[in-house]
């Protein structure tokens, strides 16, 4: 039997032929219930909530597959595909590079001194270099929330700076880039003493405002807060406190708790912030490198069913 | 014979006696006629341009060895300095590190479109994936003229992030960090089609206006140019203009031809300009990295007049 598969991310039409040629239908979103019942659908291809929602709830459907275009999962309705037992598997890794270069860019711009220097510029003032010394690298601690694909490779190039790297993740267990790795419910002053905080942790249940004031009190005046991971891991309203009363000095935010960032968030104007638009993970040849992701896992998938890798664990969400 | 050195560059008070152990006399510059001769000093560590002169210029001066403080030498009377046959040291290598996480710094703003995003950030402009999608860095192609101390430190980091470097020096030699490497005097293609040009060559008659409109029309649409060398190594309209009609997009500017910076220079203002004021080799903990360079070669000046390492080739400059 021949595989149905709807692209909702969309795939390049002179790569189309390599999944043709697998034996896989491949339709676009125009062609549900036009060239195929939304019941013979079996693999999804990223996901949209109008469509990926009436595939999950037809009845008699076939669906045996989504892949999501990103890494983190926590917007897909992870019960109800479980319950159904769909497999799911995620890009993790695809961003690794992209992500782990804005946050090398967050980090050497506050490092250093680059906001400054550019405050200067727009007050066309020459600061002398008795005013200021910037940092490097190695004058700081830094620890990274998170130690798969990308932290790793964020690990691995803070380490080329000469940066002392601490790896947060469940268990504390040994990661490679990381001098040292540590449980995440056995945080210690190896972190309270830290200089700069980078997420990169999926959200789930217990990550949900897992950076609160509970959290951000801890720091007498920490350097630099980095979130590439979810905005919703972070207490909004708790981070822009630390960054007024100074526990935290300066934040790099990838991501919001709601976005777009609302006009009227504090985020846009307070003046130790560098944001950007959940644009970190946005790739060049997007649509070439996804497919080359998910290719191998539809091979094996053809021939038992199985995954080669970035099979979603349900259970955990990541 | 014990030396006499003159510090016009500071040594910290807790520091003197590494020297005053190995029987040098250390001098402050307002100890000079008070109490000891100009012509006794043997030793000057940093320089200034009043009693710098007024050393070389006094008769019977013992003058035998002046150490700058910095790796560039351009700023002494060099003529003078050989024609008095005195031994000429400097700080290559103590500003590589801080330089070169600059010159990255520099890089990952503009590759990573941390620009863009600074003036959304502005105007409170969220920017949809669909509009940009930033390079990384090894999207685009770096070349580096000086392959020295700074050059190989950046060469190293710019592979770390998977670029390719291709360095340039006065032979074309092979040099550690470098893809390729290529003579100054046989530019041809792999320059004018690469996409970042970083400066660190040191200032000589040669390299003096180097980078004129003639080198800068080489290219369709440099991405970028980086100046961490010096100031006069660059004809500053012809790099206006060049940023202006296209030939160059960004610059990334530490030095200038007269510095300050005039408040009425136009790159304070230039859209496409990020510049920082001469300060990029500024390390903290200075006076005592400083001298921590300089005491190897102390020791081996006073064993045998001879100097470890970082020895000015009068006849070069550098």
């Amino acid at each position: 039997m021949s595989e149905n598969l709807l692209a909702v991310s969309p795939i390049n039409d002179d790569q189309v032929h390599l999944l043709t040629d697998l034996n896989v239908n491949v339709f676009k979103p125009e062609d549900l219930d036009v060239k195929i019942a939304a019941a013979d659908i079996t693999i999804l291809y990223g996901w949209k909530p109008d469509i990926g929602n009436k595939l999950l709830n037809t009845s008699n459907s076939k669906l045996k597959w989504i892949h999501a275009i990103s890494a983190g999962v926590d917007y897909l309705p992870l019960a109800t595909i479980a319950k159904l037992r769909i497999n799911l598997t995620n890009a993790s890794g695809i961003h690794a590079t992209s992500i782990s270069q804005s946050v090398l860019a967050y980090v050497l711009h506050f490092v250093r001194g680059l906001d400054i220097a550019r405050k200067n510029q727009e007050k066309h003032y020459w600061e002398t270099n008795a005013e200021t010394q910037a940092a490097t690298i190695s004058d700081y601690h830094y620890v990274v929330f998170g130690t798969g694909h990308i932290g790793q490779q964020i690990g691995r190039l803070l380490q080329a700076f000469g940066g002392h790297t601490l790896g947060v993740n469940t268990s504390g267990h040994p990661v490679k880039y990381f001098d040292e790795t540590i449980a995440l419910d056995q945080l210690d002053t190896s972190v309270w003493q830290s200089d700069v905080i980078i997420n990169v942790l999926p959200l789930t249940d217990e990550t949900h405002h897992f950076y609160d004031a509970n959290f951000f009190n801890h720091f007498q005046n920490l350097f630099l807060f980095v979130n590439v991971g979810r905005g919703p891991s972070v207490d909004s309203d708790a981070l822009i406190t630390a960054l007024k009363n100074g526990h935290v000095s300066h934040a790099a935010l990838d991501v919001f708790e709601t976005e777009p960032l609302p006009s009227n968030s504090p985020f846009w104007s307070i003046d130790n912030v560098l944001m950007t638009p959940h644009n970190t993970g946005v790739i060049r040849h997007f649509k070439k490198t996804q497919l080359e992701l998910f290719l191998p896992n539809l091979h094996q998938f053809l021939q038992d069913g199985t995954f080669k890798y970035n099979q979603v664990d349900l259970t955990k969400g990541y």
